[in-house]
């Protein structure tokens, strides 16, 4: 018997989000009913219900940064129990069977990955996302949220810490390397905390200077305005590691000049426009454009623990389900330091 | 006292190559000098001495593909002795002090690694290249050619051999490895022969299947066709490597679905404008999109030592002096396979 619980959902591409109720699926043999207590704001979470990246199935109910309680258990589920702090990130399934699921990147699942909300799973129902009150999810999908978060602070690492924590790990940031952060803002600031924890010199690459003293605050060792065009020369081939947290577009081969030899610039978000590429800035140096998206399931939890160790959470501003309209504006201006978090009490 | 040598060089950007005389250097203490037997025509060359990579101090003689036989070594040479079979590439010169220096990466020289020919050497001559009967090179930056390949195969894998290699041996080109090659010319033949011998699998990505014969001879495994839009479909996902060795504007981000999740494209060319990239291509496989610039000396001898090894040379026509502005119009038509090499013994 599917369970009806309160949600605000986006009735169109155009509209505001509104209260409303759905349904949530009986809880299977491997499913985890979870009561959510916060769900966090990311920026794509407007880009997808204001149709940007394609239409989508309205009404909508957005939110991929989830944490809250497990509430019931299906028969099977061996990974999680009642009372557990437990998290949902950007998807929900896979196949779990093609060479990426089983690599342990399901978020390149083959056969496509089942996203948090607007996404087709498997049985042929349409995902619906955390700005609700409960959520049904297969045990592979839920991930621990270790004591030592809080729940509030927990929720963003579901995806910007994800987001960032994994093209860190990946691309070596730790002791001895030079890593820089393009733009500080949810995802940016999680990349610096990040990075800061694994023992990089940290640098922000930010428009302005606005954001200095957080910056400095939060962990990097350096901050430089590329408004200023001496930033470009004086870091000229000075950083391992570029994390691009912009999804605007910028001059990416005057930032790929800052690499050293073999350094990599990786972009976690995707400007709708291709970027233009100077050949000669990567062969110049043997570097790298990359890309990279979220992480995939055990790489999520390596990064809750890493978090947990660390006493890392997300800077966060909560709100009640009322303000999501406002603090979406808020966030196209950028105007929240560092990520809206939901108190899904508020939704019922 | 410096030594005339007949040579041929271009008077100006838009002259045909003509023979000459030019002045080498007294041999120094560390200093070796090589009677050249054979120089290849790189495609760089052309538009080197085009003037399309920048003004050139003309008169100029080109030639960066150089095997010889020492005839005279300095007072403090030693690692090279007379009649020893040796070449030199790209390069003749660097600081040898920087951090790419002393990491073995000479042409990523932190204060500019100097060029075979038309680049102002460390003493504040202008170096000229290959096509000539000797040269006097500082001995580091001569290689061994060990026995077991010809001296005229060996000049074109001094350039267009390491330049393939290289990328080839950081990116884990081997056994279980899909390795595609981007075009098959100078740089592509060479890249299907290393990959091959290497291990791996290997498919040539050409605009049309009219070299296919040749590709599956020097060791392709598969051989499709771009123009065909279907490669596109059928490939997608498939390759843990691509070389891209064609200097013309290719759509970028097609190839970069052809990738595997960790997947490289790695750019051995430099298209003069630059490439749009889609960063979701990257995003969507955690791909990346690189550049590689010819090798350290080191990593040059290892791949001469590699190529001797595998029986690995250059597929060439051998062509006299005054074939060579032929020749060039033969490259610029793609009328070659798979390079032009000059025997020395005609430029006196």
């Amino acid at each position: 018997m599917p369970t009806t619980v309160h949600a605000y959902a986006s009735p169109s591409a155009d509209g505001d989000l509104a209260p409303t109720t759905i349904e949530r699926r009986d809880v299977g043999p491997h499913d985890v009913l979870i009561e959510i207590k916060y769900a966090g704001i990311c920026h794509s979470d407007i880009h997808t219900v204001q149709g940007d990246w394609g239409p989508q199935p309205y009404p909508l109910v957005p939110g991929h940064e989830i944490a809250g309680i497990v509430a019931e258990v299906g028969s099977e589920v061996t990974r999680h129990a009642v009372g557990d702090r437990v998290g949902v990130g950007c998807m929900v399934n896979s196949c779990g069977e093609c060479k990426n699921c089983t690599a342990g990147d399901e978020q390149y699942c083959v056969n496509g990955m089942v996203g948090t909300y607007g996404a087709t799973d498997r049985d042929g129902t349409v995902t619906q996302g955390g700005y609700s009150t409960h959520v049904v999810v297969t045990e592979d999908f839920v991930l621990r949220i270790p004591e030592g978060i809080e729940l509030d602070a927990a929720a963003p690492l579901l995806c910007a810490g994800i987001t960032t924590y994994s093209p860190l790990h990946r691309w070596g940031a730790g002791p001895g390397k030079n890593v820089a952060v393009i733009g500080l803002g949810g995802l940016g600031h999680m990349a610096v905390k990040i990075a800061h924890a694994m023992g990089a010199e940290v640098t922000v690459l930010s428009q302005s200077l606005k954001k200095q003293e957080d910056g400095l605050r939060l962990g990097a060792d350096h901050y430089y305005a590329t408004s200023d065009e001496t930033t470009f020369t004086d870091l000229a081939g000075s950083f391992d590691l570029i994390i691009n947290t912009v999804s605007a577009s910028i001059d990416i081969s005057a930032f790929l000049g800052l690499l050293t030899v073999d350094g990599a610039l990786v972009n976690v978000g995707a400007p709708a426009e291709p970027l233009p590429v100077n050949a000669m800035a990567l062969i110049g140096g043997r570097r790298s454009f990359a890309g990279s998206m979220i992480g995939g399931i055990a790489e999520t939890q390596e990064m809750l623990d890493f978090c947990a160790r660390n006493g890392i959470g997300a800077e966060i501003e909560v709100i009640p389900a009322e303000k999501i309209n406002d603090a979406y504006e808020r966030v196209l201006a950028s105007d929240v330091r560092y990520r809206f978090v939901i108190d899904a009490a508020t939704f019922a």
